[in-house]
């Protein structure tokens, strides 16, 4: 793809309720606006009194004259239709800051992968509540910010940290922080904070999945990547996947295994969130991958 | 879905260069026609000089009124924006033809899928060269027909065959048929003869696949599903899949694991053509899951 | 394999203490009786002062003055060295009863599986509390029973149920009974009753798995053979399997996939049964496949 | 495990004919040695007349007393029953050279679980045929060569090449170097040459294979693991997977996605090698995993 065409490439998220023409209508209105649809994904709950779900993204021939434009009529079109929806450009790069506590191996992978393009994204800091990670960080490059969090010290930290992201991160990612985050706080980002669990959610809710997945004796352990909600664990899931273990794995095999499970999974959720393939709906997602 | 929708459901596959507007084109015709579209998927190679691949899948309010006029005034658009195109509806459930051998797995699971309702489609006849499945596949209701094959009467077996399916089906399935069709009798089905390869094309292309796979000492083996062209084993896949063998497989073991792979990758293949999600486009195929 | 080295097959599991020297005196236990190892497979959970388990699989060159001799010499050494032991061959086919409710494609694959010699049983007879399925497994030439089960007469059920398979069956298959058994039933058949429940266990236990799994929005889904306990949906697991599921599936959807992976677990759990390659300890499985 | 019990610990890998009592014998002379049988794994090809091959790991209680003398007596063990064998302990880590153009993710991935443990060998040095990846390699602390390749150099490349390794590495990984080595560098090091290729073999046999998948339209893109002998890309298999991709992948897409597989495959290749559970026997290998 060539850079001048992905400076001019927006995507469009639409949620609404089911309406006849409601294809035509969004299509024609972005033909009206010099827009040059590259893919088109769609789905629909129930045809005749369902939610339908698009995923548009286009090329702007002329961006800096119509995306302010595009922007200020799609707040109209959306009234008319009860749309949610949301319109990014790839001129913004998503920002993350990466939440977390002492395990190196999804925090490096998501580093990697932006270093390498596979993420489309800037990572402005790492925050964690232990320093143990600060040299590995560092020397990639990443700003690294300590914050210890003890049970008296929670509502500081979580002050803190908000005073350090605030304005200059989209979106958050925990990758193995081993704290609870408080219901205000993640008011402040909602579906915009991703979290991996070490489990094939809903199996092993809680503490310690691999210890309990060893002592139940599964065959198979996973990983599940979510949006953080006030409920631990229960939020909505964007992706998901096992991989296969036998008697032989001991629960720190069990450990070293899932791993490499969670750093894939987590870092599939982070690019479709960045890429904008994601549409929460009630505690489930949609993935235009 | 109340079956009275269905009745009403209509798919439309298109492929035509890429060109502006041409998807709000296609859904303000399909709005005029009085279709409400129930799933729009769409496919381009490059947006600014590629091809535009779209399968939309509707519901007609009227469909007796509307259906044919639709089928009509579609020709005019295609002609217009040179589209390649095809449009099907429920009302005419599409018939299969299934070739066979002497192996009973695959023909077996097409036809339990089939019965099961996995598989929207009729089973008129089942054709072979053998006599081995009579029983198996009477015994299920369905018609089998003996036509031997020798060098010398492979002509006269192929005419044979025609003339039993002729107007009778749509589309050809072999399902572990060992026998190659002639460059004549395949022009007379393009795209829609399906084979069934018992290897992950295109390792071990040709005969005995899996005494090769046995000799090579693969980790995986794998069957593929695809459409026949005059390239023995060439033409477009429509889908693949493998499983994980050891070296404690025989030649044998693998035949056995690999019956399993084959029939799944091949009902996932014959359900996707059923429901007019695969767009064939040069020696690739489009599929709309 | 030689059908006549077959008849001479036999297979002895262990579970023990760790001893030194534990696999120099079964090695050499079995050369004295003039057993020929074909596969030995071997675990431990500590060196030091764990269990062991093994798996031997050997040829009795002179089978009949052999195996009764070995079988009685298999006591004695088992009190010296505090062993668990089984010892089968292959003389002695296993039976399995195979109880349903109304769904059919689980009980359908094991009878095609043992047809196709893939599962090497036999299944004297199929127990279902309802008449459905009467058809479909007469129509393969299985014994089918009728006994209908209400509050009130469960007792009364498990009884005639008893009374049929008593001394005709050596381990009972589960293949979607929706009907819990007692525990005096249950003790009847210690780690010989194999149930398949419909989810990635420990996710979804209980009932409506797939309804449950829509509504929490998995990527996944799953299925878990085990053998049954008195606490439902926790005893030992022996296979489980997942597959891959969008937002576009409906409940029902997960249904028919799911059966697919419920069956395939199934199968793999019922052969490794029958093969003797399941060893339970605690309310874990070691499997030697 | 303790480290204690891991310093004590040894593997035997032997490759014999067939012969009654050779697990008898072969446990026996390990008790003589005073050896504490942790794990055993056996393969028959033909328990009348094939090959049988063993692995044993396990524990010597005196290991400085009795380790040079298992080894001794081994030999002569050895030449009484045709065994090929290989001894290894704990004590001496193996470390290899790892081979690579420009391509950062095999390495690094080696690197990565070299440092956590994953993979239990050293990295003496990188060498390399291009200077790009110097500094992420030595920034891991790793000494990395510049040896440039032109048709004219190879020669004096590969002679330069074994004098930085001779006697200071045990294998070799290929973790995409795009040279072929020559016969007389593969014949010094008969399967101790690990080689990642970028399909799954055996197809796209050669050069170019990402682009040859995306031409041929496949579903499944894969990556092999392989010792590497005189025939390019025919040496014996000792891992291989395959992830899904789509008609959405372009052939940079399915490079991207490749290269995931493409490390895993290759980190599982290099532990099995390092935790000796491989044995060559002709083409294919046998894995203890």
């Amino acid at each position: 793809m060539a850079a001048e065409s992905k400076n001019n490439r927006a995507t469009l998220l639409i949620s609404c309720p089911e309406k006849p023409g409601i294809i035509s209508t969004v299509s024609n209105f972005l033909l009206d606006h010099q827009a040059n649809i590259v893919q088109f994904d769609q789905h629909t709950t129930d045809p005749k009194a369902g939610m339908v779900f698009m995923r548009i993204e286009f090329d702007l021939s002329d961006f800096d004259a119509s995306y302010d434009k595009l922007h200020e009529d799609m707040r109209l079109l959306a009234e008319d239709f009860k749309m949610k929806w949301q319109l990014n450009s790839k001129r913004e790069r998503k920002r993350m800051a990466i939440f977390v506590t002492k395990q190196e191996s999804c925090v490096m992978e998501l580093i990697w992968r932006v270093k390498s393009g596979e993420i489309d994204a800037d990572i402005p800091m790492v925050i964690s509540n232990h320093n143990d990670l600060r040299e590995v960080v560092e020397n990639q490059g990443i700003t690294f910010y300590h914050i210890p969090v003890t049970p008296e010290t929670k509502d500081e930290a979580e002050r803190k940290a908000l005073a350090l992201i605030e304005g200059k991160v989209d979106f958050i990612v925990l990758a193995r922080y081993m704290q609870i985050l408080s219901p205000e706080f993640i008011a402040r980002f909602p579906n915009r904070i991703i979290n991996i669990h070490h489990s094939f959610l809903p199996a092993f809710v809680g503490a310690n999945p691999y210890v309990r997945a060893f002592n139940r004796g599964v065959k198979l352990i996973g990983a599940t990547a979510h949006y953080v909600t006030n409920d631990l664990d229960e939020g909505p899931i964007i992706e998901q996947d096992v991989i296969r273990v036998t008697h032989r794995y001991t629960a720190e095999d069990l450990k070293v295994a899932g791993r490499h499970v969670e750093k894939h999974v987590l870092a599939h959720a982070v690019a479709w969130h960045v890429e904008n393939k994601v549409i929460v709906h009630g505690n489930k997602t949609i993935i235009f991958p």
